[in-house]
């Protein structure tokens, strides 16, 4: 059930299977799971998946690739409470280890807001990570292009960034480095902006003019464009730079500060996981953009459904098998 | 473009980037980060996945619980369609590498059948398994009501089976150790059905005696039922167990004969691979059921991303950057 502030004291009390910090594509795919294979969870969710912002998936199986994010979503929450699985809009402040469970601490509301302490045997983190976005004096500006045209994932949607005139925004060198290159597969007309937040070294300028890729230093005024497509880049200075596309390189917010008071491996910021998603904690799962692998939606989705059937199987083997005569007071 | 007899030819003298053995879930979502990669595919498609047959998906995100599997499928394939993939209904006999490319072997159309040879650089095997079913002699009857209340996946499919009166269908000894305890998770009134085909041991007996599961030896004459409901199995015998669902454990036929002539490195009977997908061979790639893992559609999706993702890079670095200046021949 959609649990809140007034209900909430009838679940506090239980201990859940699992709790699922994060209610995105990896988040709602194992609560379905998980509610199917009869155990308890309780997603907790403080909004806006990072799919929530995409206005069109293109490569999801089974979905139109004209779909939104938050349909897909939405779709997902509603199969998840038809499995009667618990919702929560929260934020998650700390996870503590007590030994057999874990006390998840959240708090609820952003106005009269109250804290709260859920617990489960098992912890999914399907926070996600959600992109850093150019930091313009009136961010509204970024808003209406960001997920329309100016995108943030080259593998999401590169193919619609297809030969045409780039603006590369970028966060630091490395993602020059990292990215720009890879980009050129989809388009070579590619202008590379440093909004003037950092330094390019001697190397890259070379590297960059003999690729015939603009290095543009001077500090983003605004997106230029409408109806949520972008346009241009106009500059402080007041020039202008018509631009078809957009790809924003710079970095990565991690919805992880929760999990800081527990050991974890980590490879960079992204949490190390087996093949069924479980961290180096037996029973700390990471799925998602906030582990090690390719952030995409449909992996996400994946993840869910091996963490699931992990934890399900876990649990499964610690129960044992049920014999015939146990439930005599079922009529069969 | 959807390939056929007649317009073959055109497609006879290309390399293409990637050859897709299977268009069920994984080879679709392949086919289409392939294409959205801007490299060349080519589905080869005998027909009927394993997902064709479920009658509801219920556990895929984004699809509602009740979308029959081939409606997911028909989707893939227009969407796989709509970013121009290359679709060939044919059986592949068989898979020669040699060395830079693959010759992939068919044979197309089952009357006035012809053979014809396609090369690609990088094979997906994503052909799948197909479960094997009670062998009766009136197959319609078996087929009458697999995919319905009678199933073959429990993870897919146990919460159906929920406390209800469950015939089990066992295809070996091993089948009911591994299985038949973990199914009483969902219901503990199960029988255990063996056909006649194969000897039970003294020791299963006792345990199937102490959980409580009554075991039928004598041979299935039909099920029974109306509507795709089986109701449950007369014997040959005469007699009647009523039942309320049915899993069926009888092993897999593995899609993988046209393998035959490459060593690769197998687990049982899937294929070994990297997170990524990639086979012992460095330009073969197994998705979905054929490969270790579990055998689910969204786990087949993922692993469809991953796969042509990979490819993806190997063939980009390959390749290296392009300049600016090498298409100004476009209007820019």
């Amino acid at each position: 059930m959609e649990l809140s502030k007034k209900n909430l004291n009838e679940r506090l009390h239980q201990i859940y299977d699992v709790i699922i910090v994060g209610g995105g594509a990896g988040g709602l795919s194992a609560g379905i799971y998980l509610q199917r294979f009869r155990l308890s969870s309780l997603i907790i969710d403080k909004g806006k998946a990072r799919s929530f912002w995409m206005q069109e998936l293109h490569n999801y199986l089974g979905l139109p690739p004209n779909t939104p994010g938050k349909v897909l979503l939405q779709q997902g929450k509603e199969h998840y409470a038809s499995v009667d699985g618990d919702f929560l809009n929260a934020y998650v402040e700390e996870v503590i280890d007590e030994g057999e469970t874990f006390a998840v601490k959240v708090k609820i509301g952003r106005v009269n807001s109250i804290s709260a302490v859920f617990r489960s045997r098992y912890l999914i983190a399907a926070s996600g990570i959600i992109d850093n976005l150019p930091p313009l004096a009136e961010m509204r500006n970024v808003y209406d292009y960001a997920g329309y045209n100016l995108h943030v994932c080259m593998v999401c949607d590169g193919y619609e960034m297809t030969d045409k005139k780039c603006g590369f925004f970028a966060g630091s060198e490395a993602s020059i480095e990292e990215m720009v290159f890879n980009l050129s597969w989809f388009t070579p007309y590619i202008t590379v902006f440093t909004h003037g937040s950092f330094a390019v070294s001697p190397n890259m300028r070379q590297k960059l003019q003999e690729h015939g890729y603009p290095l543009v230093e001077t500090q983003i005024q605004q997106f230029l464009g409408h109806n949520h497509q972008m346009t241009g880049v106009e500059l402080v200075d007041g020039s202008v730079i018509e631009l078809e596309t957009g790809l924003i390189s710079m970095g990565s917010h991690y919805h992880n500060t929760y999990l800081q008071g527990i050991n974890l491996e980590l490879k960079g910021n992204n949490l190390v996981t087996d093949r069924m998603c479980r961290t180096s904690h037996p029973r700390i799962f990471a799925i998602g953009d906030l582990k090690v692998g390719l952030n995409q939606v449909v992996v996400a989705a994946s993840d869910g459904a091996l963490a699931a059937t992990q934890i399900w199987r876990d649990i499964r083997h610690s129960r044992g098998a049920r014999r015939w005569e146990e439930h005599l007071t079922v009529n069969v």
